[in-house]
């Protein structure tokens, strides 16, 4: 049975535990809160992952990849919302998988988008549910809530036979600029106000609004009212990361990804480590500057999880550099020696790995595939 | 026929004709300095690209993986310099492939590496070429040129029978912070001879180095004298990409790397565009920020190849950002457009694909493996 003095190093670390804990943590929070969770899949990329939200009371799933929405299909996870607005060059493959019985809801924000959407499902006999995408302020894409587009594009989309106006969609990714819970459930308040406010302004207009769908990680683990809101979607929870700490969601003891990596060099005089995780095993997300104005790749701990207080502030491809002047450290950390990276976005790291190596303790229990590419 | 209106998006482009160039001219140009070429095959992780380099005059690979080297060894490369320092779990994977007839040879500067590998090797009846690691002043590893252990570590390293020492071996990864040919000609005068100077003073104390390897794409694309240096390692030069272009290593029409992307969000009032390429697709690499201070992660043109004067200044997982209040660009780009993104970094962006959609202008000619991992 491998562990994980004998896993290849780098490997990318599951701590399972955590995982149904965390998954567990949000299905009941949402519940309680009145809404269906439609957990983003775009986190885990994991079949064992989904089996979990599944037990912990999800309601389909959110993909942001065709390769996600056909690898959960195919192991009947086939209602599906693929969240990133949809274009004609995905048309085709949206229809087949409708056709071969799946239900993939789209979103647009985009007034030429409807009428050849409704073109290729119609030509296939199908009927596609579309999202209108809204812009609650992030400012990433979706209408203004509060301009003429909100209702004109609503029109448009529920006009053709073939398309079912499914109600209205936003991500609040400004969360990701909130610290601490006050700011977060500022942003979350706003996030719910303007989307039922602009379900509100439909509805007053003779347009029905199936769904009233929100989200994100940071806002979905503070929101305490969703009053009007019927859908949350949220991602990275299932594993959080040392961002997502940063912001204020979670706790560093719900962090349940680690990269699994071995000390290459030591150089005590220069008070180095080189590490045999890289820019492509941890990705090269900066993350959020520690409070001390550090930006950095990750955090050491040992394969037990004790904090070794070093982080890695340089990688190149396969290499991660760590300095410290902590001599006490340099010395129990030899050349061959194994660590592990909580690292500053799980989404990114995850998706470096075609599979997960899963722990309990320092034991490894299961292997999950990852359902990489697009 | 696939082309590169029909390929999904996104994909990863890679250009023959300039991949074949790049390949040639770099073959060419080290053969006439009296050198050996072992390419790093980390940058493109193909069998395809190495059969090209091969035919240029290259002798042996480079790997910065075990899973490249493995996958190159199946295909008959399998004279394998392993560039990461080695470490006691890998000693068995590297043993093994000895042991079914590929030549890796490995490379430390740790005094404690030496006989625990040399057991190894010695269990197993097999002989390994280990280089000794020195430092030509990028400072990530290596020994001090100058100091001791590059004595030490070499008679450590030559002492057991089942070692060969094979030689001093440094990367002049400090070459990346120059600009333009002057400076970069400076660290390439530098890396040489500093290693030279080191071979000199082992030869002097009556050690043999067969080998002096040293190597970066800036340095080797500009490097116009190599007396003394046996072997050259360079990698990024197949593809090159605006990191090196910024670098001054190569010209914009070396850049034989690009992601194919298409339009999913359009705001001309806001003067935006959202591409399905993103954080994943592109890797978070910020490269080197242009000349009017701005960092981004890639430079758009078109299928053509035509400078859309457009640059993706915000990524996150599966959306690129841009921003222009060129109203003109942004009205031929309607949702569904099909874009190229020029990247800054392409090893980082290469082994986010599991294959490359190899073209001749906008025909896909072929399809080449990414042998990814570890």
């Amino acid at each position: 049975m491998s562990d994980l003095q004998t896993l290849p190093t780098p490997s990318l670390l599951v701590d399972h535990p955590r995982v149904v804990r965390n998954v567990e943590w949000m299905g009941t929070r949402i519940a309680a809160l009145g809404a269906r969770l439609r957990p983003h899949v775009k986190t885990h990329k994991a079949i064992e992952v989904a089996q979990l939200q599944a037990k912990a009371g999800m309601h389909g799933i959110t993909a942001s990849t065709l390769a996600e929405a056909r690898a959960f299909a195919a192991h009947g996870f086939d209602d599906i919302t693929y969240a990133v607005p949809v274009e004609p060059g995905k048309f085709a493959a949206i229809v087949a998988m409708h056709t071969a019985g799946a239900r993939v809801a789209v979103l647009t924000d985009d007034p030429e988008i409807p009428v050849p959407l409704a073109a290729a499902a119609s030509a296939a006999g199908v009927t596609i549910d579309v999202f209108l995408k809204v812009d609650c302020g992030y400012g990433r894409a979706g209408v203004d809530p509060h301009g003429p587009a909100l209702l004109e594009m609503a029109e448009r989309i529920g006009a053709p036979s073939s398309l079912r106006f499914a109600g209205i969609l936003a991500h609040a990714g400004h969360s990701y600029r909130a610290r601490g819970r006050a700011q977060i459930l500022a942003v979350a308040n706003t996030e719910r106000d303007v989307m039922v406010a602009a379900a509100t302004r439909l509805r007053a207009h003779g347009i029905a609004v199936p769904t009233v769908s929100i989200g994100s990680t940071p806002t979905a683990s503070h929101v305490d009212d969703l009053t009007g809101v019927h859908e949350v979607r949220t991602g990275n929870y299932v594993f959080y990361d040392l961002m997502q700490v940063a912001i204020g969601s979670c706790g560093p003891d719900d962090v349940a990804l680690s990269v699994l990596t071995a000390v290459v060099h030591r150089d005590r005089a220069k008070g180095k480590l080189i590490l045999d995780a890289g820019a492509i095993a941890l990705s090269k997300d900066a993350g959020i500057a520690d409070p001390d104005g550090v930006t950095h790749y990750g955090r050491l701990v040992t394969v037990e999880g004790e904090d070794l207080g070093l982080r890695i502030t340089s990688v190149s491809q396969e290499h991660g550099w760590v300095q410290t002047h902590d001599a006490a450290v340099l010395d129990r950390l030899p050349v061959g020696t194994r660590v592990r990276v909580l690292v500053n976005h799980s989404c990114l790291t995850a998706a470096q790995f075609p599979y997960y190596e899963v722990c309990d303790g320092v034991r490894i229990v299961d292997r999950w595939t990852n359902h990489r590419g697009w």
